[in-house]
């Protein structure tokens, strides 16, 4: 059956203490509602709806980067959650499927547990999804008889057998889209806070003779963030299965505990992570590559055999190819960097192309920037590139070209040929004494 | 009433294994010792005096650094607490208020615990401070009677209902400083290791008709220092808590056991602070401004809207105003950089003003030493510096300069004009092959 | 008595889901197996016999590395513990003593512990290493009446009452080479794994009247890697133990958990060690050294009063002398650095001899290498090298030399002179406004 995704980001998340909405703070680089929405994406969804509140803009686009088919829907005012998910209506009418309504700040749910949920549908009208809590606290509880679900209830509400209960209440819920709307209709808002609860759609189902049951999760999947604690508890835990899974992938992490991950980083089996590495997005590394400690990558592609760090920043549209030597305090951004190829200390190589087997000097810097424009800087394959040469941008400097240290390079330099731009060295003897008297002599009588 | 602080920091904290007096080893980069003067400060003492021993030249250097004013007596011999406390007397000759005792190793007591000290001095003569030991063990136990302290009983001398008492003495002591040297003229030393014990003055105060009580602290208020894995658990005890008031301030942590802060630094609301930062002493980032990962910053203001790092080393000095830049591989020290102006690659940036949106290439240095005397370097507004230009202090660059990037610039330039000191470049076909054979034929050869 | 170990090395560790033979994994910069050598180091060996079999040759390389004498023999077929102990039979004729067998996936077994067995083979002719297990879960078991071991049982075979010990086999045994090869002749290979089985060789001693016993240590030395998460878990044991160590040994480290050891790392009393530390093989830092955040270090010594840090990389061949200081985002390699000289930022400085007192500018590089040769640069005592000094190596700078800022110095600069190669700078007024104009009306057409 199709399904259709409802995702509730409307929220402000007072807790959070910030002006960003919740839904938009992130946990390995993509917002808590982008790790919904990859959830969510188990179900292979038909639509989905973002229902939207509090930064309702911001919360659209981030939705949008991320699945530009993604509608966005206004809920104006924050009445409940039963009332967030009827704002969904418009956008489902006419849809013949499944509705699952998940939580734009409940980022860790699996795919296991949305298709048992699915195939709990089969034999129920709606499929509510529980945890069982190690400390239930004012959870709302699951009360199940047999495997069909009677009711929620709310913790101030439920009796002492109820309380002893410890199957929780997630909040998400699958139902026939048409059968969720109906029953939304039915639930009112006489509650102290005056809400549309999408909970009470169980007990009005039951009145109507529909089954409702429950899908168990572990706690871990249900984790929401209130706060900021919380989300970086979420990082946390996000960063710890990332770790235990790149581990049993045959990656090598010297210190695990000191290697963050973001969401989509891939890294190959025998490749080696030393200690204090930091990945941002679009990241991967082949088998076999090494990074070394305190190196941070965003947006890169790295090779087998390839060597990073250590401190070397790879910055989007960086490409390593095989058996490439980046080394420290090297900045590489937006540069196909061809096989065999070393830049190994203090430099900044940014859009560009350095040719197989080229090694490019301490110090050397492409001058790709001229305030108003970038420019690209071509280098041939077997270069060698003296330390501290600029390389003016647009420039090419052929195959097998040396440059002369310190030379500033403007124009192009053909294949194998020699570039240099210097001054004659002077040599003044005896200048470097009087040069330092003079100046200990005016410290001495305080004249500067 | 008046209050003075008696703060005892004479010990050599043996146990340590440093050449460093016990109470100078740092948490969050303030001295042990400071610490404890900050606790005392909630009391606003209008006497402090510091009782050193050993290093006392460098204790007293410490403590006066932090508080001018601070007093400091020598104890010659360690005889014991109630003879450390005795060696104060000189300097509270005539003081007509309370005194209280604190411990140089102890850094933790709360501005509240202090209070509470105080308040209960309204209604007893001596105030003890007791916590609630997890643990007991060792410690000696304060035995009461109501809310009446009968006195402090060492674990050695304690019967076994005494032993049960998990209420135990964290030596720090309230009393009338008139009638805290008094009880202490009263001390003996006929004990095991000959010293004069401060705590015994509880009982004869009672001897003499004064009440005593005590009040109750957390046992993490209470933690001495006296080896270095317990000066590592006090750095990372403070650091738990700093980062868990900076989270519920509103800043972004994203894995907060990677984040280092100072005893003093301030960080305002939707500042972001990515894994791997360090703060040394004085820094003041903020709300919106983003700290990136293996970022180093002392002594320095970050403004609203800024981005530091990767790899950002933040000296003394900095002063970022809003929206600016300062990138990866730079070091900024004692300079201004005013608003939107970037420094984005591997530069050092010191003692100069940086105008307004002035984009700064990279590989530039400001050459403000000459061996002898520091100079400065202006440069203006909507400046353009190019790649590795070198700055030669003192040297003004006015507003909208261009100087060309692998320039060294030794004089002033006006306004809107062009820099340039840069040699013509040559290119000499073939060369660079001839001399790459050339050494390869020396390395066949081996007669290099 | 003489003492042979036999170290069993053959295993391809398929849960480590690597290429590379299991024992070669390393920690703290050592392979497992010369961890398990540095441990049967402490029994003084007179042979040493590695049983290798998957990746033997790469196994045979590291533990030569290590020991040149170690001989290695070839297990070809993995037939069992028993089988590969008897592999080392035949280097082992003659030898009159005792043979040890240990593991080269154990890195962390005591030498105390190799002594008590030691101790204990005066009485008894095997001696079997046990350890209390907190969870013996599927170990096997050691059955003792007495202090006679009379039989290892394996989980599986073993009654409720043997499941009830929770002494656990370790694997490692100790006897006279001689006994232990006739006692593995006898052990046959009939079980579920048609292996040969080095535990049999208990009952077959017993059966043959020899006594047997235990010796029991810390379940923690008994722990092997068999996943590439037990790896990481050895990594971190071992980080542990170095950090107490180094605390125990008067040494300041802020943050203990951020500083990774080298397994040879030496560091002196009253060094400190700031947050994010990383040390490969090969380091020693004298007492009072000082190491900033986030620095690098391997194959160097770092001496008294030497501050380096933060962002300092020392790589192999790095010599500070006292009280040099080398600062960030400055790599040192292969370098004699004298007393008091200073080389603070974004510098190399690669196979050189620094003078005393000298100082090294910002952005300085030695340009030691041209393609094919590696050469020396040599600068004397009290020189000042301007910032951005390019030193084309083979030169020689003398003592007391300055460098102009920018200067690429390719002849030998005598002592005390000033050595310039700098073009002399123009300004053209104007005409950076005009450049920037002509920039940003081609952007406004588009006609870039």
């Amino acid at each position: 059956m199709a399904t259709a995704l409802i995702l509730l980001a409307a929220g402000q998340g007072t807790r959070m203490n910030s002006d960003r909405p919740k839904v938009l703070h992130e946990v390995a680089h993509a917002p808590l509602l982008v790790h919904a929405m990859r959830a969510g994406a188990a179900l292979d969804p038909e639509v989905t709806v973002i229902v939207a509140g509090h930064g309702a803009d911001d919360v659209a686009k981030a939705a949008r980067d991320w699945d530009e088919t993604a509608a966005v829907v206004l809920q104006e005012e924050q009445l409940g959650t039963g009332h967030a998910v009827l704002q969904a209506r418009a956008e489902l009418a006419g849809f013949d499927g499944d509705a699952v309504v998940l939580y734009g700040d409940t980022p860790f749910i699996r795919a296991e547990t949305l298709e048992a949920m699915q195939s709990a549908r089969a034999s129920h009208d709606v499929v509510v999804l529980g945890f069982e809590a190690a400390d239930p606290a004012r959870y709302g509880r699951l009360v199940l008889e047999g495997e069909t679900l009677t009711r929620i209830v709310e913790y101030k509400d439920a009796s002492d057998a109820e309380r002893a209960i410890t199957l929780c209440n997630s909040g998400v819920v699958a139902a026939k889209a048409e059968t969720l709307f109906a029953l939304l209709d039915a639930v009112g808002n006489s509650n102290a806070a005056g809400e549309y609860y999408l909970t009470d759609i169980v007990e009005i189902a039951r009145e109507r003779g529909l089954s409702a049951t429950a899908v168990t999760c572990d706690e871990a999947e249900t984790l929401g963030v209130n706060t900021r604690e919380q989300l970086a508890a979420a990082e946390a835990a996000f960063q710890a299965q990332a770790r235990a899974e790149m581990l049993d992938l045959g990656v090598t992490l010297t210190a695990p505990e000191t290697v963050f991950f973001a969401f989509d980083t891939v890294v190959g089996r025998d490749a080696a992570i030393e200690p204090n590495v930091v990945f941002g997005p679009g990241v991967t590394v082949e088998s076999g590559a090494k990074i070394r400690a305190f190196s941070h990558l965003e947006g890169c592609h790295v090779s087998r055999g390839a060597v990073v760090g250590p401190y070397a920043r790879l910055r989007p549209g960086a490409e390593l190819a095989e058996n490439t030597h980046i080394g420290n305090f090297v900045e590489i951004k937006n540069a196909q960097i061809d096989e065999g190829a070393k830049i190994n200390h203090l430099s900044y190589v940014g859009d560009a192309h350095v040719g197989a087997r080229t090694n490019i000097g301490a110090g050397t810097i492409t001058c790709n920037y001229d305030g108003v424009f970038k420019h690209h800087t071509e280098i041939g394959a077997d270069a060698f590139i003296g330390s501290n040469t600029m390389l003016v941008a647009p420039v090419r400097i052929g195959d097998g070209v040396l440059t002369a240290s310190g030379s500033v390079i403007t124009s192009d330099v053909e294949d194998h040929a020699l570039a240099i731009a210097r001054a004659k060295q002077e040599t003044k003897p005896g200048y470097g004494r009087r040069l330092m008297q003079m100046l200990r002599a005016k410290k001495a009588k305080g004249t500067h």
